[in-house]
């Protein structure tokens, strides 16, 4: 009848997705997991979902949002030491060359966020990044980063929660990087988050205590790095994961192992609202983790045709 | 009125507390935190409480209880590996002397830790915790150990939940030893319990995705590292911290810098119903803490006259 259909259409927790198979497998899912009697039934203490945040929540393209941070922050080092510039690798920053800047090396990168994100304290660094992610924009879109977001995962989101999920960004960026505006951008709490991270030093400093951001690795949460760090700092296994790229790959494996389960991975199939990438990309590579998706039947969005609209400014 | 001192006795959040000073400060300040007119207001989101565990939440006494655990492990290794009892360190343990066991210098502590806690999957480990905690009596009161637990911090956690505080235990004991019993125990979920944690190693074993626990540490959550690890697992500063030795320190300070906070250090002084120690104690000494809790008047327990009853099954 009408009045179930307008029902139906009233209560659609996803409505940025078409309607397609992947969309009536979550509400499935989810359904099944919060219904007592269900044998797909998970106890609300054991609902932890685990999100990648580049290319999963938002873009990730020319290059790793984070490295634009890295840059600005270059800019303005520099402006206070010019002997800076004489830095091979601040000069391939400073090039602001998409192709330079996208196939800098896992150590380039290291170092970049040594020079860019340590020096400081805890406080400080979370003062720059609040500066940073309200003044700056994307360069394709001129809009602030935190808005460069995927309207379907948002609305995936707020289900989880609504179905007492408890939601964690689980990333490879840096913890302290996304802190500062993950609750506002995606309803997320700070300690909900995980993420790569540098050492810290406490001090006592005129009087009060600080922490200082040291230029040392501390954890890098890719790859194998993520079920390590869900387990040190979760202390459960996952039922849901949501990834793009073969850096989510163990995350899936860890979570696809739990007794009921949800995969999805995030293909980058939309060259003209998004970009369009998978095996070749340097930038969120999706080769191995593709073909084992396939093999284990997990769930993989094609962006352009699972989803009605990707940013919410274009909603 | 009558009326009014019933409804007063009735609501009483902390029953096995005497109605001393300490009572009515936590009191005042959970009423402050949570009225949105009070100078004292704390929103939701920031109301983060740290609770120490050994000595806090439970006794350490005649010395740590994960000791007991490690002394246990030792009894069944050194069955099925004769040669291990030729070891010093294991000779030391399977003393049980408790002045011996008390006195192990904190390298001998870690030796034992990497013997007994690793070479098995996280999921083994979880299950030889839980059959011991289970099955296992505490020497002087024949009881299991996680019935040593004190009942006015039992309520003070219960209060502090009822007013949407998140607490989390922030343990120098080993986080994956702590988190098969502390939901069932404290009312603490798996995932608010921040601990010492050794290295593990994502594998894919009989094609089930595994996280091997490696004889190396990886993380000493006493001291300094407390409020290190307090920023990078929850990355907000605590509003209220309770612990009760020098190990405790650096989480104190750095809670204390916050705009709001109680501290609450807990001072074992009933030589009778519980053990009497700080100064001079090898296993939880409460000393350097001590003058700088008084200097700063800091909340400091005394659990012989705050305290009606110790125990739960005293109750
Ligand atoms: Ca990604
Ligand atoms: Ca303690």
């Amino acid at each position: 009848s009408d009045i179930k259909n307008e029902s139906i259409i009233d209560s659609d927790p996803l409505p940025s997705w078409h309607d397609n198979k992947i969309k009536k497998d979550i509400i499935s899912f989810v359904k099944n997991s919060v219904e007592e009697d269900s044998s797909g039934f998970i106890k609300e203490e054991n609902r932890i979902a685990t999100f990648d945040n580049d290319g999963t929540l938002w873009s990730e393209k020319p290059f790793y949002f984070q490295l634009f941070f890295a840059l600005d922050r270059i800019k303005s080092l520099t402006k206070e030491e010019p002997e800076l510039s004489n830095d091979t690798l601040v000069q391939k920053l400073l090039s602001e060359n998409p192709k330079i800047l996208s196939s800098l090396t896992h150590e380039d990168l290291i170092e970049i966020i040594m020079k860019t994100h340590s020096g400081m304290t805890t406080e400080e660094f979370e003062k720059i990044v609040s500066e940073w992610i309200r003044a700056s924009k994307h360069p394709r879109f001129n809009k602030p980063f935190n808005e460069i977001i995927f309207q379907p995962m948002l609305e995936l989101i707020d289900y989880l929660n609504d179905n007492n999920f408890k939601v964690y960004i689980v990333s490879g960026g840096g913890v302290e990087f996304m802190r500062p505006w993950v609750e506002e951008t995606y309803g997320i709490p700070k300690e909900q988050v995980i993420g790569s991270s540098i050492k810290t030093r406490f001090g006592i400093i005129d009087q009060k205590p600080v922490l200082e951001r040291l230029p040392e690795i501390d954890f890098i949460n890719d790859k194998e790095g993520k079920p390590i760090a869900i387990n040190r700092v979760i202390g459960k296994k996952p039922v849901f994961s949501a990834g793009n790229s073969d850096g989510d790959l163990q995350m899936m494996q860890w979570t696809d192992s739990n007794n009921e389960s949800f995969i999805l991975y995030v293909h980058h199939t939309d060259g003209k609202r998004e970009w369009e990438y998978d095996r070749k990309s340097s930038v969120g590579r999706f080769d191995k983790a593709l073909d084992i998706a396939k093999t284990n039947d997990w769930n993989i969005v094609d962006m352009k045709n699972d989803w009605k609209v990707i940013y919410p400014f274009k909603h």
